[in-house]
Parts: structure tokens; sequence; C-alpha cells
């Protein structure tokens, strides 16, 4: 790791000289080279074989100059030693064997040591950590995205049974949110100590809720997650799209960096986060596919919002879209060196003033 | 039509003695009686046979004791005498012969007579009209909406078609705009003239805008109905769902009244709409499936919200959920009758001191 990373400047809220950029699902199937490893390996495959998920998850920092490493994974992979079995399924996403949806169900998932059952994660991450020229963010799933997969058998549109099971067995639900955060502690703590920079969790749903639900139901369980993790000093991550509504709720929850979407100005998410929390967005990552002159106007944008308050990292409000026609990984290049040249220039006229 | 309508005064924002509530989806899946006709007929079907369509609008009012009727239909029918030709698909939505996309498809489009093209909407809503004892809403789609089916082909994730024709042939988007809003002065003012007492623009996918492409984009085409339908003297509805960073933009749309999703708290809509616009919603549907005493805590926080201001119409944030196993009637009919109770009761006691 670096000695000096402007993004774990940024996670801090101190200075920088140029604003830090990576994307969301910059290692994924835009990428002809990824497409390539997909048709000899699976998702899952890819993940358990530590030299192929390194270079999977370096290709992007090569390509696109970006200034964080995301280790490549899926957020059910920690799911699995609990007891809960899944396949990620091509154009679904993953598929449960049994869903989880009784007190049974939930009692039946027990806690492990990641070290021992994800051991080619932390191989991973330690081979990465030794080679990455930047911070490498590690990751995993948010409890309420989690537990909507486990509880729905996939994904789903109107998480009705996800939401009957918090209503009406509330025991049971938090006893779920509970093990998931337990979880989640244990496999971010042993990332951070194989070599993880940062985590990022993911609870790319939660948006779905109505905030008092999002406090009642969900803010307790991240709350204990980054309680737990605060102490080991890395930059801890939220994530989540449609979550505007809920910023005010996840400036409490102990995120030191909060992801958002493109639906929220900056300003705007700053005024709801309060000061003491940075902020990681927000482009659509559909402007992707946008004409340049449109893609370098609105990156533009985020930038010179982005600088008008401590802590900034340029992203997308969610993760690299794969559509057909596809993105160019040169687009996402241009892009990089776009933002960097731009906030440099930018910063060093002295547009962050609150320096 | 009743000589005094809760649902029309709460739209004027005038005071009401209980709280009127209607349901987006009143007529649909989760009713015995709607799956049964749909055996015999398809939802086009239904919409081009008055003595059918007039039954299945009508049944809900029966049934729950609703304030307002909604016209049935789908929000894609003026769209097919345009010269696009589509379907409905089972679990899937509306799905495009041909999609439109390029200048010439934009321009092959031809607006119309809907009382030449369309006759069975209005001979369907003359006789509601006659009928109904309470105010009937007509309805169309919103420009959007209504471009991104017919952009994308059906029902998209990420709308990278929708948005690529936005931004990099703005002069075609914003001719696709100004055809679907004359489209719709057309097709509203003929409902209005066969005896809609209301009008309801479902805009449902605006909500994957960032504000400055709603604001450029979109926005102006609303406006351009809204302006050319208020001399019509009846209320205008703007309803989307994720629209709460949109509704700063929306009160300037001309709408009467604006549907909010049960993500934004009822007080916060207000702040961002401001005083001259009327509220509609926004219980989660879901909570339709949880037990009853959180269904009815939960309404009843909504209808405590709702009543703090003038101009509020109970309803749910988005439409009906039909699931397996789905939801009873008698759970809608109960919280019609919950909702008209305790807000008589809260209107009684002077809840409403804004009168």
């Amino acid at each position: 790791m670096p000695g000096s990373s402007t993004f774990l400047q940024a996670c801090a809220r101190e200075p920088v000289s140029t604003v830090p950029v990576w994307y969301m699902r910059q290692a994924g199937r835009y990428q002809p080279e990824y497409r390539k490893v997909r048709e000899k390996y699976s998702l899952l495959e890819i993940v358990r074989h530590p030299e192929i998920c390194f270079q999977v998850t370096k290709l992007p920092v090569d390509q696109l100059n970006v200034d964080a490493a995301i280790l490549f994974s899926d957020i059910m992979v920690p799911v699995g030693p609990l007891g809960v079995k899944f396949d990620i399924k091509e154009h679904v996403g993953p598929v449960i064997e049994s869903p989880v949806r009784s007190a049974a169900d939930v009692d039946r998932l027990h806690l492990y040591d990641p070290n021992i059952e994800l051991p080619y994660v932390m191989e991973t991450i330690r081979m990465l950590a030794n080679d990455l020229p930047v911070p490498l963010i590690g990751f995993t799933g948010g409890p309420f995205t989690l537990a909507s997969y486990m509880i729905e058998g996939g994904p789903s549109r109107n998480y009705v049974r996800t939401k009957q099971l918090m209503w009406s067995e509330p025991a049971v639900w938090h006893t779920l949110m509970d093990k998931l955060a337990e979880m989640n502690i244990a496999y971010l703590t042993a990332q951070i100590q194989a070599g993880a920079s940062a985590v990022q969790l993911f609870d790319s749903w939660v948006g779905h809720l109505a905030p008092e639900d999002f406090e009642r139901y969900v803010l307790p369980a991240v709350q204990k997650m980054f309680t737990a993790l605060r102490p080991l000093g890395v930059p801890l991550i939220y994530s989540g799209v449609i979550t505007g509504e809920l910023l005010p709720l996840i400036a409490q929850s102990g995120a030191t960096v909060v992801s958002i979407d493109w639906r929220v100005p900056i300003p705007e998410a700053r005024k709801r986060l309060g000061s003491h929390i940075a902020i990681q967005g927000n482009l659509d990552p559909v402007l992707l596919f946008a004409p340049w002159q449109e893609l370098e106007r609105r990156a533009r944008a985020v930038v010179d919002a982005g600088i008008a308050g401590p802590g900034f990292i340029f992203n997308l409000g969610h993760g690299v879209v794969h559509n057909n026609p596809t993105i160019e990984t040169a687009t996402l290049a241009r892009l990089t060196e776009f933002v960097h040249e731009y906030s440099r220039e930018r910063l060093a006229q002295g547009a962050a003033d609150w320096v």
C-alpha cells in the first residue's frame, strides 16, 4: 500500500491534491478480458481461486488508473458457510436453495471463522495487498440486502416476504440481523487483517424501506457492525441506492464514508449527512453511454460539488452497467484521467475553500 | 358525481370532515372477481369493451368504499393510435413491436383525435360518470415513462437507450416529449369532457433520473400538459415513485396534487412541494401484507402527518401488489374504514389546526 493515498486521505476528510476515483463494479462484464475469464470460470469459481481473483481485481487498476481496487467477489460469498446453499445465476442473480423464513431457519444459521471457511478470500487479499499500487477495499453485503436474498430466495421486486417477516416476527428478524452483523464483523475483520485498507458495506436494496423501517429494523445491525470495526482504524463505507431519505439515519450508523446515488445532489447529501462523513459518488452510471461531451460536463459538475466540502471520492452512483452494446474500457480510463486533471487544476486554484 | 366529494375537497386543499381514500391499482389481480374476468379477457380487451371496463372500474368502489374511482386502463393505451404496436405481456408488461429510436421513428408518430381513435375509453367514462357515487379519475402515462417503453421496447432496468437518446439527440428527444405531451393533452381533455372529475399522470419511472435531467428533459413536457389542462378546472395529479429529490421541480410542474411514495416523510414532501399543492400517499403497499396491528399503526401515522396540512388524500405509495399468497379485499376495505373513522375523529377533535 502506498504511503500517500488520495483515496485514504479523502476518506479521512483530509485535503487532497487530486480527487480520488474508483468505480463500483470496475471489474466486470464490460471488460473483454473479464468476459474471456468468465468463459472458463463462474463468478464463484473466480472467487475461490486466488490467482484468478487477483488478476480480475487488479486488471481495472492497470487499465483505468483508479485510486483504489475493490476485491472481486459477490455479496453472497460469506452467506454460504452460514449454511445457506446458493448459486449465482447469469442474468438473474443469487438463487437460494432453501430460503430462510422461520425462527428454526434462522437458528440453524451458524457463525464461523472466515479464516477457516473462506481462506481463499484472505489469500487473495494478501496477494493483492502485497502487489497493488493503490489501497484495496474489502467488502460484504449489508444486512437488509443479504436478508432479502435469503428470505425471498432470490432477487425481488417488492420484498414482500422480507418485509412480512420484519413486521410479523420482529424477534426472528432481529436475530437474523444480529447474526448477519456478527458474520460481517468477523468477515470484514479478517479482510482487514489480511490487508484490506478500507471496507464497504453494499446494502444495495435498503432504499426500498421507509425511513421508519430502516431505523427500527436495519440501522441497529449496521451500527453494531461499524462500532465493532471502528477500532481497526480503516474507512468504513456504507453504500446503497435510493437512500436519499435515509441519509440522516445513515449519518448515525458509524460509517465514515457514505456512497450516494445520482438522485441526490451532493450539497443536499452533505446537509443530510453532516460534516463528519466523507461522500462517495455520484455519477449516473448510464452517463458512460452518453456522448463524451455530456459525460465530461456532468463529471465536472460532480467534481465541483464534491470538492466544495471535505472528504470526496469520485465514483458512480451504482455499479458499471453492462449493456449491449457495452461501454469501452477506454471511456472509463478517459473519465479517470479527466477527473484527475480537472480536480488537480481546480484544487490548485483554491476551489476547496474549506481547507 | 356527488355534490360534496371529500376527494375533490382535499384536491382543492379545502377542509374535509374525513380524509378521502383511494388505492392505486384498486382494480386488479388481488381481486378474485378480476382474476375471473381475466380468464376470459386480456387487459386490452377489457379496455376495449365499455360494459366490462365499467364493471372492473366500479367493483373496488363497491367493495372498498373508496372515495374515488380510477378508470381501468393501461398507460400504453393512448400510444397505440400514434402508430406504436404493442402488447401487454403477463408478468412482463408492455412489449413494443418496433421500438422508437430515431428521428424518423419519432416523425412517424401521428397525433390523432382520441374521440375517434379511442371511442370505447370515452364511452366507458360516460357510463361511469353517470353511475358512480364518487368522482372518477381519468389517467394517462407520463412522458418519460411512455418514452422509456417506446424506446427500450419494454420494461427496463437501467433505461440505457432512453437516456442515451435524451443525451445524444436532445432535439429528437424533445420532439418526442412534445408529441407525447400533445397526445396526452388531447387524451385527457377528451376524458374530462366525457366526465372524468380529475386526471392523474402516471410518470412511474421518472425517479430514475437525476434532478438535472428531469428538469431539462422531462419537466417542460409536464408543464406544457398541465398548463393546457388547467383551464378545464379539474385536479391534476402527478405521480411517480422514488421522486423525493424531484419534488422541488415537480412543484413547478403545474400539478395541483402530487402523489408521493413511502420513502418520503409527508412533512418533508410538504416542505419540498410548497403550500400550493395537495399530497396523495404514501403507505408502503407491502404493509397490506403485514399483521393488521402494524398496518393500522402505520396508517394512523400517515393520517396524522397528512391532516397536519391542507390537502391530503390517503393512498398507497405505489399500486396494490399482487403476490402469492395475495392480500384479501377485506384488508383494503378494513383499511378504508379505519382511515375514515380515525380521521373523522381526529378532525372533529380539531387536529387540522391549519383550518
